[in-house]
């Protein structure tokens, strides 16, 4: 079975996005096991869009177009696919009534270009947009069929995960099964390197790592009849890549870092603290983006200025003046000044160069220190991370949460 | 003239990576003034890759291909655009001892499929790669004119930039001017609405909104023969666009809204603190992404719990059993406890409910309020947003940043 991506946006042909939703569907396209040879992308008109879409019809069974399905004028891809297949746009009642009660509750005048959103190509399979307005649609037809998803990530994905990828299971006949592993504090080309003998051997699963925002992910794929077959041939894996990267594996479930330690700290009934400077609050606000993290996190302070970690945090204003505020000093007394101030089991700092300025021969750019504080031991980490300014600041805030990670497995 | 651009890569049809490279090309060829009406890809597979260039030139008149210049076997772009146009390939000695000479320069032996990277088609002209070892080129035919570029994308910019860009530059004859309109507070279909006549009366300049993260932009494009007709094209649309929608316009360069308030701030000479429980950290954490945000960012509280809104804000417990933690008034309370703690000019407070948890028919998921508290006055904003947990949270965060940029520029 063939699948092909074909977005529509003029905004794709101008540059100004990137394919970003190619890249996810063909991703999971091959993990349905489906061969994708073709993606394309093409402008918000018409006669282009009906031209290419008949080309992905003549090479492939099914085609999976994003975006144009909003309610400007330009937006013209229902038309464009309804007319092909000689089809009529029907008004979508209950689409149209969500659409109403949408903008019902925000208070906001509903304009008529918005139920545009609502007809659909007659006899087509309805996907419900739970994250926006716009729904999306399977058109199937002798021709193939054609899959209509919105163009925003945010709304595509969800529809993606959870009506269309179901459905391709089920027509191409043969499941993927995939565990991936994530692992924080080993380089991508290290990781390749210990993980050679196996990626080069092995068929069925495969192993691919790929890294992403300083995290590495390594994706173990089986084909197989079912997901029993599909953990069977995966497990083993998955166990040698773990005893080969101990610690540095943080879950095999593709969690990021940030779900496994708040999930870790919920099962110990403990609580962090945080104390920020260069990562001005990326660090309370990455734990935060975790449902239920209230649970787990008391306060946090975002010090950037000598005088608020002196104020908020107690910090020694000659501890400032001695080493400077990128030190491993003030990193332990901001650690030991949160403490002081909640009832929180581990207080985590961190100060540091982002840059762009900001750095000397003695703390170049990418110096960060990182100050940990529990009931039983405080310590320091230094670190020279590379890269610019959020690169800087997202790893930093990645090695703390792992530091958290470590203490709460009993590393320390 | 019309371009397309064609990239060659398993890579991308696995998902492994996104076509950046056509991003990066598209925009380059808007701003040579060379229409884009398609981008395509295709995998290391010299049939298909036959048949859809032979598409790509027949409808446009320069293909800009990436990819598949490599050493290994399944690099084919070369051999299979010089079997389209019926030319042999060549080795070109100079490009050959380029490769040999870098080889010597890493004391690493170099394999036969290495040279292979030297080998142009007939009569092209040739594009030196000074980022790594394979060339490109330029083959022009009859058939119209295929340039082919390196996949990597540290090796085509340089290369596109160096010896592409001016070649397409002197083949258009023309120029592209944008100006890029950034909107805060305004949905794009209204937006449109209230452009509507100026989007559908211009054909030059163009004007087109596109939303992304919260924010509207609308891209405002003249065709002209150089920047001072370009000015003259755009500027009477920038500055109608921005008496339609008065102050919601925050950039018309395209800058984003946290770098336009550090600039205000730095401007006015003013400095602000905030007090977050919602947001956690991300209010500080977007305004510190900018570089020299330390002139105009004090210090930041991420007051989660009640306990330690009451501890570090002094909120008064009464208010919180009152109103609840999302109200107006412990909104006021948390701004004004910022005020009191520090010498910041703006103090602002976030308090709401960003779900997926915690909300009832009272207080939904989405309702937040955002209190200010300057000098001379105090408020607060209640709006209820929608989304899912991470969208409530940034649009919060822009929103708080807007009223700064509004109180920055007299609005209030």
């Amino acid at each position: 079975m063939i699948a092909e991506i074909l977005a529509v946006g003029t905004e794709l042909l101008m540059g100004q996005i990137a394919n970003t939703n190619a890249q996810y569907i063909t991703s999971r396209l091959q993990e349905a096991g489906i061969e994708v040879y073709h993606h394309s992308v093409v402008g918000d008109n018409p006669l282009r869009l009906d031209l290419v879409l008949k080309d992905s019809l003549k090479r492939s069974d099914i085609v999976i177009m994003t975006g144009g399905l909003g309610p400007t004028k330009d937006d013209l891809t229902k038309e464009t696919v309804a007319a092909l297949f000689g089809k009529k746009l029907i008004r979508h009642v209950e689409s149209a009534e969500k659409i109403e009660g949408f903008f019902n509750r925000l208070g906001r005048e509903i304009t008529l270009n918005n139920l545009k959103q609502a007809d659909m190509p007659e006899g087509c399979t309805i996907l419900a947009n739970n994250n926006g307005t716009a729904p999306g649609c399977i058109v199937s037809d002798v021709l193939g069929d054609v899959v209509l998803l919105p163009g925003p990530p945010n709304e595509m994905k969800p529809m993606f995960e959870e009506y269309v990828m179901p459905w391709l299971m089920e027509k191409s006949g043969y499941k993927i099964y995939s565990k991936y592993v994530n692992v924080f504090g080993i380089g991508e080309s290290k990781l390749e390197d210990m993980l050679i003998d196996l990626i080069e051997g092995q068929t069925n699963p495969t192993i691919a790592p790929y890294v992403k925002d300083g995290v590495v992910t390594i994706r173990v794929t089986a084909k197989c009849a079912d997901d029993e077959e599909g953990f069977s041939l995966v497990k083993p894996i998955v166990d040698e890549i773990i005893s080969r990267t101990s610690d540095c594996v943080f879950s095999t479930d593709g969690e990021s870092l940030n779900e496994v330690v708040v999930k870790l700290l919920k099962t110990k009934g403990l609580k962090v603290a945080f104390a920020e400077s260069c990562t001005g609050g990326l660090l309370a606000s990455t734990l935060i983006e975790v449902n239920g993290a209230s649970e787990v996190f008391d306060r946090g302070f975002v010090t950037y200025s000598n005088q608020s970690k002196i104020d908020e945090l107690s910090v020694n204003p000659s501890t400032l003046l001695s080493f400077g505020a990128v030190s491993s000093e003030v990193a332990a007394e901001m650690a030991s000044g949160v403490f002081r101030k909640c009832n929180a089991d581990i207080c985590v700092s961190i100060t540091g160069i982002a840059g762009l300025d900001g750095g000397t021969h003695e703390k170049p750019v990418g110096l960060v220190y990182i100050g940990f504080k529990t009931h039983e031991k405080e310590w320091t980490m230094k670190s020279n991370f590379w890269g610019n300014r959020q690169r800087i600041r997202s790893i930093a805030v990645l090695s703390a949460l792992d530091e958290i990670r470590k203490y709460c497995i009993g590393k320390y």
